[in-house]
């Protein structure tokens, strides 16, 4: 119910074309669709700077196009996460701006350059089969509107080249942690900075990592009191999170 | 190694006192905890807010007082976590300002009242069950220093205990929310607000809970993308990411 | 938001008391407990025979008598489930008609003997360890108005004593059936019935029965296709259930 | 053995073509698929306007269209699950009345249209991933004659798409709830209604889902009463289950 | 039914006290535990040697009592498995014969000293913590008339113990084999002998042997092929399968 | 060391060729062997009627091929289990008598035919889907020189399909009984015959199944005592303990 | 077979006394026990400096105290795991030099100080709370005739208390790390070191720590290659691959 | 930071081309990476015949070209695991003495030949599907410079084939043992020797064996002390942890 249509029953009832029961009657069941807080899908995204997002996975190219191509009126940022580079290329068509980024397999549209976060988002993760999902939280971050500073590849049998970069790491707002295997690279991060760590497990690994349930476990019993955690391979999660925090 | 005795082996070898080589030793075998960065233990509590914490699970009575004892110099805040009215009683008598949380188990020795949040946090329940969860979170976040509400008993299955207080969640700057059986708590009231909701699954439920292995699997898979999740019944951890958030 | 309140806003806006736009804003931010529908909690209860539920797990002595005391002035019936005797003795002092379930422990107060339901519920259970989960459903459908059938110790390695009752079987409008270990039960009564059937796995059982897990799959898997199932040892899920059916 | 023949063998022993002893041996061997109960595959489908049901994964095309050909000169509804289009084609030939449904792969053959139920069931389901699971329960429930809502992509961090659809909720019968991820949408659902909610588990979800074993055991842990489970993925035997309550 | 009431019925309907259709609807509503095969609880203890079982776990003293007080009057042997000294005190008073065993917490009444084996059981356990669960499978058998040889301590760590008796092991007609930790003892065993080997895993064990679950896999695993596996601590189940066999 | 070694050494010792000293260094590393019991795998085939067994599953063709040549000259029955029609072809060639078994993927080479069981070993099982499983245990035992009755499609929730058989499953001297899902058939059967039944889980199934898991569950708890398990959809390994189990 | 029992067959073949084909028979049944290399449990120990070992868990007093009274005669060391200050003073009574660690509930007779190893092992733990595992690996060490160092409380998340003892670290021949909650410890230690590291973990750990599983699977899935892994709490596990491996 | 570097700074401050503080910063920031102990990843190489190692999995064709074609000018000898043919046919393009182990799939880069080990490593495999990381093991350790021996397809059912080879096995300095299935292998090699042995599980077996969990748990809860386990499939860490230990 828009505020029109309150008014019209308001009308209505002042002039007595509606009866008071009737009114009381047509208040009741007012739809919820319309109270403010309740309009998050819309209204939020307008507001907040977060993209229009598309999962991909689990949907065809054609659904993919013309979901986006519905979006497109509208000003926002786009992300479709897990596509393909047919459907980028099919998008680029509808909007030459779409860049797919290949190794997270997610397309990013910005039109909307504003800059939403107070501080930079660091973006770490622990081996180079990671990468998949930290680029997943570094398009989603980018697409929110976030600065975003990465560091790849630092595990945790190699530390010196993690302390090696302890400015960095300790300059950031927020920090996305990506790691598979034992997961163990936020606790060590976490260890290092004194903000919120967010750790994202992977399901890289091999025999015992039972697809990631190794690092999720590892993140979640993490002696580190400053992480919390993602699903498994969740790089948008962590990008939707840890920008949240940054915009505070 | 302290920026003193560094500039003590500057001046050695200026002076000839130390030859190249034996100063080019020196300088490589630094030792690592007197980098800046590293302490964190110790100086990132002094500058923070961060309380002094001890855990209290697996410890003997003797030896928590032991430790709160060797704190009590400092005039940092100190958080006892599952602890007992016994060790209460004889922390009391250290430091008249101990408070014990029962239902928790926490024990607080708050002398620094500064504030350290720049705004609310909300801390949700789902049942009366996750209340002990639920009030170590808030004891965690009052001992570091932030303003916080609580919302308690508003599990999804009976929805408009929560609709109702929609203007009070939107209100915090970041919430935690405690849950246990099917945990669906924190992707209801994320679908609801436009800040990081940090999620603890709690070990309470029946039969298939399997401890809280229930919930955890539930808050990981969260439809709503502005979740973050810490260990089953970890309200401390929860506290200490909550409280990290609305410090920035 | 009472109707009365409702009339009120409508009467201060046709007067003039309250501008359009203050009524349209008191209308939007219509707190949600008021509508109909999602008073589930209190109003389902008085029209459909529910009886006041108080789950007794969890909560100390003193609370469950509370939280019964707080219900008695309604004329619903109550029921509190996985209590003791020394509560029910309690409870027998604020209420005569309490009546206490030493099996199940569960407690019954039954002031309102409406039937509720058009058929006979069937409780059916595999072995004499399962019937404190089967009486749980047995006292819920009772305090629900309904009128219950049992058959007891009928565990699928001695199927005779089972078909022997076909007759009971099929007279029921619906069965609740109870079974630890390998959770046959439900298949083969689901085969031998043509109406719902509710299973219940309960935690009895040695090794491998892992607390249930062993039945459960069980019955999730069932080859009969008119099962469905309910929570490990949750007899009071599956009475309600099938309360529910036999009330349609 | 018929009704005949038991009248055949009393006959015999009557005129002394039997021996007693041989009459009692043939009453003690009796076969007991002729014992009406027990022949619930065949009778029952006859009277109740259950489909045949041919379960199609596992078996090859070959297979299918045979057992589809043998139950064709019965007048019974058929429902051929998880089958595929060239089946669907082959079965056109043979009936041409058979449908294929593509997004849940079942096929009906739908020639008595009897209305079973005496009310509306109402499939809901979470997100459009899930749509498989929930169409596989809607054409299980018109094939057996029932009348079916539906509601789809109405997942529980988006509420307001679910409360706003309150009245069309209350108005089913029996509901069936089928969701992926983290499983909630069961439970809200269970809290606005007060009749029985079959909940169906899908495999949809990333990581810690385990293909389905997240929604799964949120659907047992449900804090609404009101709500039973079926098995991952199965939209078949919620349909069942769902059409058994609405037929009584 | 018994023989005697067929011949009253088919006596009635041949003197025309009962008309045919009577007679049909007698029969065909023939009570199933009246059939011969089906009433295996009772006959099959009679004829094979069976003892009537008792299971203790999860019944009160009085209810194991009176059970077997029940049982007396019958000359089979009785088995009671997981009582206690109580019990059996108690028991002795009613039949002298009572024999408790401390380590399995067995108490056997054995009356018929028949021999139902045609040769040895040999039961081989691996380490000392194995011996309740050994012991269990050896007064089971006992019980049920067996003649048993034992061969104790035998792990696989220092093989030679186990190699030593070669010779007693192949003079075995069927083997029960009781191992903990990594449960590789049946594997070793059923390499050495040419009979079947039934194999019980159990419950000691440290760390990663989860009550019983490596041992469990490990034997369903055997590499060798003579080796079938009862539940967890389930020695009397071996002892029942083994001793079926050795009766052949 | 053979009998003709042992017999050189101890004729150089007599002849003095040898010390005593090193003759007892001979004897003390003999080579273990050629011990008769230990011997088993090359022994006990000839003496048994077991047959050669390649297990197909993991080598190539070329060396399925390979090993089965090898085998040839013996005269021994040969199993390839887990194989395919290419392999099949290719030792038809080598062995005219080279039957290949399409749904349980074995191929059988029978030379002799004497029959080495004493009754016959029954094989039930639950659904078609089972039937792969069902038949490797039967081309298995048929191999071993079994008679073999099966009895398929015979599911607990179709009671009356198994009942009507009771008289053909007391005959068996043994029992393989094969099922998926929920694995109940076991239990059914294991009350309906007093002999030892050897059950196996396979891995047909949806959702919760989880590969065979909840049917070996369901078989591991089986409240009937007489039934022993073997691996997932091992075939193999069941009709090799029923065969021995037969044997004897 | 001793070799006397060797010498005398010889003898008796030489003169006469015995046939060649007996004395083949008397060789060709040689019990294995009397080889050399199979009595590994008795002659290791004395040669090697294994202290002898009694498991504690599961033993009552009274068989801890006559197993050790029986080891005494002989001259080793002596180890009793996981026992308790009792039994500790009554073998303190049978021999003065018993000592009881409290921590570890390991006893220890160390009467051979003889120095086994040829460097030193490092035992690093990561929590207090790890203690207890981390002492029963030093007890096992210390007994085995090891020089032990040992570096505590070092978890990953102040990595500096770590980084500051490398030197230390070092110096070590092999590494015992014990660490529960994420386990990641011996990972960052396998980084900074270039020899074998034996990893420990322990059920140190809340929730989802689920009694010590995180931390295996951490330290299975490490990404330093040179840490393997012993049981869940198994210090003296640990303490014996760590000594036998110090000893080459 | 490399010496040359220290010494630069050192001589700046010197000769006043930088005052004191900026000398501290200097050293106070001094990049861990250039700290000898935490060079791990390229020093520790070159010093201790550790070959250059590539982890193939994951990584494209291309990536693995390239980082060889990287590390071909040191003199080190190189390991690529999990690779392929083609990757093996472009390698021995850039380097001939690159030789690639088929069932490994690893290859080899062979220049420096220089043993170190001090004996031989012994690599034990149970079955032939368990070669390709038995081999693995064996390329790895080759690469390190070990002598190896093996012994394969010596697994539990056939004990002969194992204690055979006593001498051998007694020989080794460290044992490799690799066992699928039920994973028996390292406990019983362990009871025959007196050295450490590595286990490694494989993902070989069928149903139950999940991957190799059984292996897994097997390995860990073995009851030889002197077994240490790594991941599954894991032979490059086993053979990496061997050859350290051999090099001791």
């Amino acid at each position: 119910m828009t505020p029109e249509e309150i008014k019209s029953v308001l009308e209505a009832y002042r002039t007595g074309r509606l009866s008071m029961d009737d009114a009381v009657e047509r208040f009741r069941t007012l739809p919820f669709e319309d109270l403010d807080f309740a309009n998050v899908d819309h209204h939020r995204v307008v507001r907040q700077g977060y993209p229009e997002v598309v999962f991909g996975a689990g949907k065809t190219d054609d659904e993919v196009v013309e979901i986006v191509r519905a979006m497109l009126p509208h000003e926002h940022n786009v992300l479709v996460t897990r596509t393909n580079p047919i459907v980028a290329e099919r998008l680029r068509e509808l909007e030459p701006q779409a860049r797919f980024h290949e190794r997270s397999r997610a397309l990013a549209i910005i039109r909307d350059r504003t800059v939403q976060g107070r501080g930079t988002v660091m973006v770490v993760s622990a081996g180079t089969s990671d990468l998949p999902v930290a680029e997943e939280a570094v398009v989603t971050l980018e697409t929110m509107g976030h600065t975003v500073d990465s560091l790849y590849d630092v595990g945790v049998a190699g530390l010196h080249r993690l302390l090696d970069r302890g400015e960095r790491l300790r300059k950031a707002r927020v920090l996305v942690v990506v790691a598979g295997m034992e997961g163990a690279l936020p606790s060590v991060v976490g260890g290092l900075v004194a903000v919120p760590v967010v750790a994202v497990p992977t399901s890289v690994g091999y025999g015992a990592s039972f697809g990631g349930v190794a690092a999720l476990l590892g993140m979640l019993n993490s002696c580190a009191s400053n992480v919390a955690v993602v699903n498994i391979d969740n790089g948008f999660g962590a990008g939707v999170v840890a920008g949240l925090i940054n915009r505070l």
